[in-house]
């Protein structure tokens, strides 16, 4: 059976929601992460998840992946958008954009410095510089959504499943964050979906 | 007319090598990064290429979301794989670790220190960390490809396009990266490719 590897409140939210909204027969097993001794390490060598775990044995990870691939189960989904069209690509961009300029180039910097400067005294300059970093990254979503209820296509996609997870880690930061209306009002309309609280339940959130 | 934007020897190369690979007919523009002036901020609001404008003006960004588009301009191209196959997933994900955890992740703070820290008394100490990063990275890769010529499905793919990005940045770099044979293997047969060597003359590199 296909095996999807998640942990709790990490970006595998995103196709953990799919898991829900799609109602794919795909079973879903926490593990730690960061620890030498998780099973993710003999799933996924660069121990991350998501790690989807196909039948044959084929692991496949990247969310940028992982989320089209879990769609394309389901031809036609409106979730997703047929090959070769604009609407594809648009909800491809989106969460290439979340994947590289939202996580890897701000999130990340702001939750690991450790993995930016081996000087600890260089921390904080690291975690002041990604906020800031990290609000020009979303607030040039906040302003696509400005009128909109979802990011393409005035309908849930994949690529909404994605955000609502940064959506979310987002609203815990506070202050200048706060500011960003449309997506404080994305982040309840997410929260609202059925599948979005399926999966929270899930995951213990 | 459909427009690539393109900076010569940014990440934008792997599109502009498409662009010969499969014969589109799309116009590529150059254009200057970083400097208030460049007509990149009037196509796209984020300054970066690449970036694709449609016919109908619609801009698209993002390798993750450019490189598919245009090979789905050639349905049944064999540089992608059918839509709901697990090669055109494992592409996607290729795609997909090169723009968050190579790129964005890695390259930028190498190349961009002060977009880490405001404090550039703590530069020497990023750009270490992330060399090590980025070895860590693409010694991942470099794995991958042993005893392997391409990264998917023993034939050039857009991952490959994309690869040869970055490949040739790290050859620049030295040291350490040296060692990494098989990466300088696919480097060499990247620049056999006559797609690569019309890319590369018409940016003037
Ligand atoms: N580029 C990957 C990043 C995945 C990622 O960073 N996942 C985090 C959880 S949100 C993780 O597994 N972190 C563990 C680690 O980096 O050691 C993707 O977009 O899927
Ligand atoms: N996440 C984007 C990143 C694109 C990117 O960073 N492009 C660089 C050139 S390699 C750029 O335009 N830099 C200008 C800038 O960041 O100001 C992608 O993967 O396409």
């Amino acid at each position: 059976m296909t095996t999807l590897y998640i942990s709790p409140g990490a970006c595998s939210f995103a196709a953990h929601v799919l898991v829900h909204e799609l109602d794919l027969p795909i079973q879903v097993e926490r593990v730690t992460l960061r620890t030498p001794d998780s099973p993710i390490w003999r799933i996924n060598p660069l121990g991350r998840v998501p790690a989807l775990q196909l039948d044959d044995g084929t692991l496949l990870s990247e969310n940028v992946a992982i989320l089209p691939f879990l769609a394309d189960l389901r031809p036609g989904t409106p979730l997703f958008a047929p090959e070769g069209s604009v609407e594809r690509a648009q909800i491809q961009s989106w969460i290439g954009y979340l994947a590289s300029e939202v996580h890897a180039a701000a999130l990340r910097p702001l939750n690991r410095p450790e993995r930016y400067s081996a000087d600890s005294a260089a921390h904080p300059g690291i975690r002041a510089q990604a906020r800031v970093q990290l609000f020009k990254a979303v607030e040039h979503i906040d302003r696509h959504l400005t009128g909109r209820q979802w990011l393409v296509g005035e309908r849930f996609t994949i690529a909404d499943a994605y955000l609502g997870v940064f959506a979310g880690w987002i609203g815990r930061i506070g202050e200048e964050f706060d500011q960003l209306r449309e997506l404080a009002r994305f982040r309840e309309a997410y929260r609202a979906r059925p599948a979005v609280q399926r999966a929270a339940a899930a995951e213990g959130l």
